[in-house]
């Protein structure tokens, strides 16, 4: 049942609602190619009655041996179903009771048989005792299963309706019947104080609801997805095929490593069930290639980083090299050389006018090369100095110098801020900005080597804004969670901002621009405050923000993070109380740029649609040193 | 500064707005009998302005010298005030900064004076600057002021509007422009994340808000009341009164212990300011008398205490001690025994007809001495046994049968769940009710005594009811987040019970019956499951729960903390995190009890208007051992 990864095969189980035969079932299943099973432990139609007579002492076994598959079999291939006359939420008290005995007798003995997962339905917005029997068979023994929630992307009874209805009061109900299920979901998971191992089997119906709604969705911990054959159409050759609609959510799977359920009898009467698993397998082997991005960060989705402090700490020559292979970055700063140099100098100086070009924060040398590139494509002449604060990577300078570049560069040990430059700079280039822009204090250090800069001379970049978007994620809310450090402030770690690569997220608006830093400046006063609004367009949570920056290098030559999709390692700001969202509210956070002279921090609050507490005041929880 | 508790002085200070002279200002405040003296820092009219030459670089001091006053009159007896022309939150930059700046320095210069207290106003909705420059002046350097936040009960603007509406107009605002100075209020300390150190200087204005919004305001921590000389009214004798609704909330205000500050000019032109002091000092002196109950417990108020566990622990003499006290309980018990011996035994039977009366958990006697009164006022005959568990209690009730009850009474030193009674009892006689009836498992302990029971025996209690409110009350959330404890849990003290005299807080709706439990009974489950739903009548913001009982002793002889107001006692049930509440909204609360067995706990969470996490999932933070 191991979920695969990109470019590995698909996990795919079948769903069956009663298997009088256990091994032969699954044996059978398993030649048709599928990788697990799920069936009721319990006989559907054996209903348990534990308060009445004459159920009550009914003699003999309540179902089959656990003697039937071997226990491997039972850890590996079985994923166990709860019984579906089970009403935890009734309010009748005697079939409530009963069912309340029958869950945690399933529950039991699923944990009993060691399954792995355990697929239990929701299906209306009462579930509280649900969860409150899931939850405390959670806190009590030491099983390991996970529990699949099975939950319809829309409410089947709204469906039916909608065949009545006509198109357009269809087209009303979005943002609001059809997020009735999320809204159950929603509910069920709160209660469940987002335990890590509830999460979510969807349902995929022949209706799909609206594409913000399924954005919605792929920000949920969804690990499988049940597939009714129903869904499937026909294509010419007879074979089971999906809608281009369905494709496209099939697709957001992959990248989720969701495992697949195929429920229902094979509507393909010629093919056998084979033939639904080779459809997938197909689209599997031909999903969207991956943007270079994606290959960049493959197997650090979801995973929180704490920011770099390269004022502080000095880099390690791996990050450097991971920072090297960014596919654009670098001939961007080329080209963005390349233009400034054809601006200054004119073409009748070519051989005479000598740039002074210092790169600030040189590392093992990239922006060097880049500049020595610029400066050969427009035949213009530099003297370069490659100043750089960290020893261990001057190393690789005086290498580099050493062995290519010569008298042109100079390598200086020593940071910007205190050097003293033997003489001014027509243009100084940096990369110093982290994920959001200024948080690895660009705006301090470029301040602090200004005064070395000619007056006509140019920054590149010359300036830099970071952006921010309002972020539904529990995954993230949970893995922040669980930063919780025993001997720090509770808060702390919700007080933090990560770098992350977002990837089981959903954004709920366009990000906006939050602060703006120019280059060179008369203003070093780098405090900021910004308040910025977004409109909600579906009922939602909100976990907390991610930040995004855009560069402009040169004139039009950008870098940035914000418009690509998806964004490549935000910052993600996160909030300690999750905020309940209804479609159309504002959400309006407060961000602030703080500095005592010694640190620079962030502090942000939320004050629309209810005021969240102020998050990391005086830098509390995380502070940046100068 | 000191504030008195009742009986005492109430303490009063002077507001001025601008002190040339603060030594003779100050004598002359403290002549007229102030207590202390409120008083802006820095001149009202002299605007620094930072950013901008030539304010820039003007010399001199920027306000008077501390050595104008020794250290002790700086800390005990001057209140500070910020400058009303600060506006942390303007829109306009350059404003802004300054403000942030002026701000810093009059929060920096009240902590250098070492004042005991500074006042900031709110005057709109827009605060989360402010918000962000206090809390980081608080957790920066180990100054110890309080702030406080001046809040006028009604924005003045809306009641100059007022004047011009109609009354009926006036009628429909309640509840919603009334409640705008508290939403002010609400934003910042929620910015604020609820800081102890943060709390509430009202001002009462002429015209009073309704009473529930009264009632919201005094769940507030209201440390100062600000008395305008303007809403005095003018009595036969020319001296300043109050109308009978400002009394009522002054009143309400003494049993807060709020200071009071008078400010404005003597608007009784013949007698001096005293005449207003006294005025307030009379009001003191003839406050209503304190119930019974108030009386019982005072001394602590929202003072925090762990539910007793009686069967787990055996308790301590104080305790007993404490409970014999109670000016209610044990002549309601007299009556329900009187009652019942009278209905059992007829008057020509009175002398043959011996009843086997059986105290279970007899403490140390207060029961057996109540049925014996009531014996004796009904004239019946009684064989008592007196159980207890308890063996240092029991070392009393030797004592009591030694000294005065004879061979009447036999003491049982045993737990009644095991004890093999030698005869059937015609009565049993128990208080093992706890603040929220079932809390300390009465229902377990009568179900195990039972079987001495005469078939047509009674039980006294009969039957009991718990009952739940919603509460708002940001003491108690405070209090129970300072339980925290190093080595638990993180959630662990919100779910936890707590035994607490409510003072300090806002119940949000009437109390509703959540479980019943009857004695003897033919179904002894015990766990319970029940949702109750509050319509909630005002904005508020839900941070937790009262839990109260009422008992029948007997036929229409019962016991309740509910029916009291102030109600003595409840149980508080916490939430995790405040919930926002807008007027119109339902409060729906899903309680549990639960039992393994071996235990016995409470699980709760809230399912309307959002769903919260469930509380106390498998008793992981509290339970109750059988």
């Amino acid at each position: 049942m191991a979920s695969g990864g990109a470019g590995s095969r698909v996990s795919c189980g079948r769903d069956l609602s009663c298997v009088p035969e256990v091994a032969d079932t699954l044996a059978a299943v398993a030649k048709l190619g599928f990788d697990f099973l799920c069936m009721p432990l319990f006989h559907p139609r054996f209903r348990r009655e534990y308060e009445l007579v004459p159920a009550k002492s009914r003699p003999g076994a309540q179902t089959r041996s656990d003697l039937l598959l071997c226990g491997r079999d039972w850890n590996t291939l079985i994923v166990g179903k709860l019984s579906p006359w089970i009403e935890t939420d009734s309010e009748l008290t005697t079939e409530r009771r009963n069912s309340e005995e029958a869950l945690v007798q399933e529950l039991n003995f699923c944990a009993y048989l060691g399954l792995p997962a355990f697929m239990i339905p929701l299906r209306g917005p009462h579930c509280a005792n649900l969860a409150r029997i899931l939850l405390n068979h959670i806190h009590t023994g030491h099983h390991s299963c996970m529990f699949w929630i099975h939950v319809p992307l829309l409410d089947p009874e709204d469906t039916r309706e909608d065949l009545i209805e006509n198109e357009s009061s269809k087209q009303m109900d979005d943002g609001g019947n059809d997020e009735k299920t999320w809204a159950w979901w929603h509910s069920f998971r709160t209660l469940c104080d987002y335990n890590k191992r509830i999460c979510l089997a969807i349902e995929i119906g022949a209706d799909l609801p609206s594409d913000t709604l399924i954005d919605k969705w792929l920000g949920e911990p969804i690990k499988a997805a049940i597939l009714p054959t129903s869904i499937f159409l026909t294509n010419k050759k007879g074979f089971p095929v999906l809608s281009k609609a369905h494709q496209r959510v099939i697709f957001r799977l992959f990248k989720l490593e969701a495992q697949f359920i195929f429920t229902g009898a094979n509507r393909h009467s010629e093919k056998d069930l084979r033939s639904y698993l080779q459809y997938l397998e197909y689209l599997n082997q031909n999903r969207p290639q991956p943007n270079a991005y994606e290959l960049f960060a493959k197997g650090y989705e979801d995973y929180l980083q704490s920011p770099l402090q390269p004022l502080m700490d000095n880099l390690e020559s791996q990050t450097y090299e991971v920072f090297e292979k960014d596919p654009i970055k670098y001939s961007q700063y080329q080209q963005a050389v390349y233009r400034c140099l054809l601006d200054r100098v004119p073409e009748d100086q070519m051989e005479t006018n000598v740039q002074v070009l210092m790169v600030l924060g040189a590392g093992r040398g990239p922006l060097v090369n880049a500049s020595l590139r610029a400066a050969k494509q427009a035949k213009r002449k530099l003297r370069v100095y490659a100043v750089e604060k960290n020893p261990n990577a001057v190393v690789t300078l005086e290498n580099w110098k050493f062995e290519e570049w010569g008298d042109q560069v100079t390598v200086v040990s020593c940071d910007m801020r205190e050097w003293t430059a033997p003489e001014k700079a027509d243009i100084i280039v940096s990369e110093l900005l982290g994920s959001f822009g200024d948080n690895e204090l660009s705006p301090e250090c470029l301040d602090g080597a200004q005064h070395f800069l000619k007056d006509d001379g140019i920054s590149i970049p010359c300036s830099y804004t970071s952006f921010l978007a309002p972020l539904s994620s529990s995954k993230l809310y949970n893995e922040v969670r669980g930063c919780r450090e025993r001997d720090k402030d509770p808060e702390c770690h919700f007080e933090t901002p990560y770098v992350v690569r977002l990837h089981n997220f959903h954004q709920l608006a366009d990000p906006k621009p939050c602060f703006t830093f120019v280059h060179p400046t008369s203003d070093m006063n780098n405090n900021r405050y910004q308040c910025l609004r977004f409109l909600i367009g579906c009922n939602s949570v909100l976990h907390g923000f991610a930040g995004y920056f855009e560069a402009t290098l040169y004139k039009d030559v950008t870098l940035s993070n914000v418009i690509l999709t998806p964004p490549p390692h935000p910052l993600s700001l996160p909030m300690q109380q999750p905020i309940p969202l209804s479609s159309g509210d504002n959400v309006s956070v407060r961000f602030w740029r703080c500095n005592n002279g010694k640190k620079v921090w962030y502090e942000w609050a939320v004050t629309e649609p209810i005021c969240s507490a102020i998050h990391n005041p005086s830098g509390r929880s995380y502070t940046i040193g100068l």
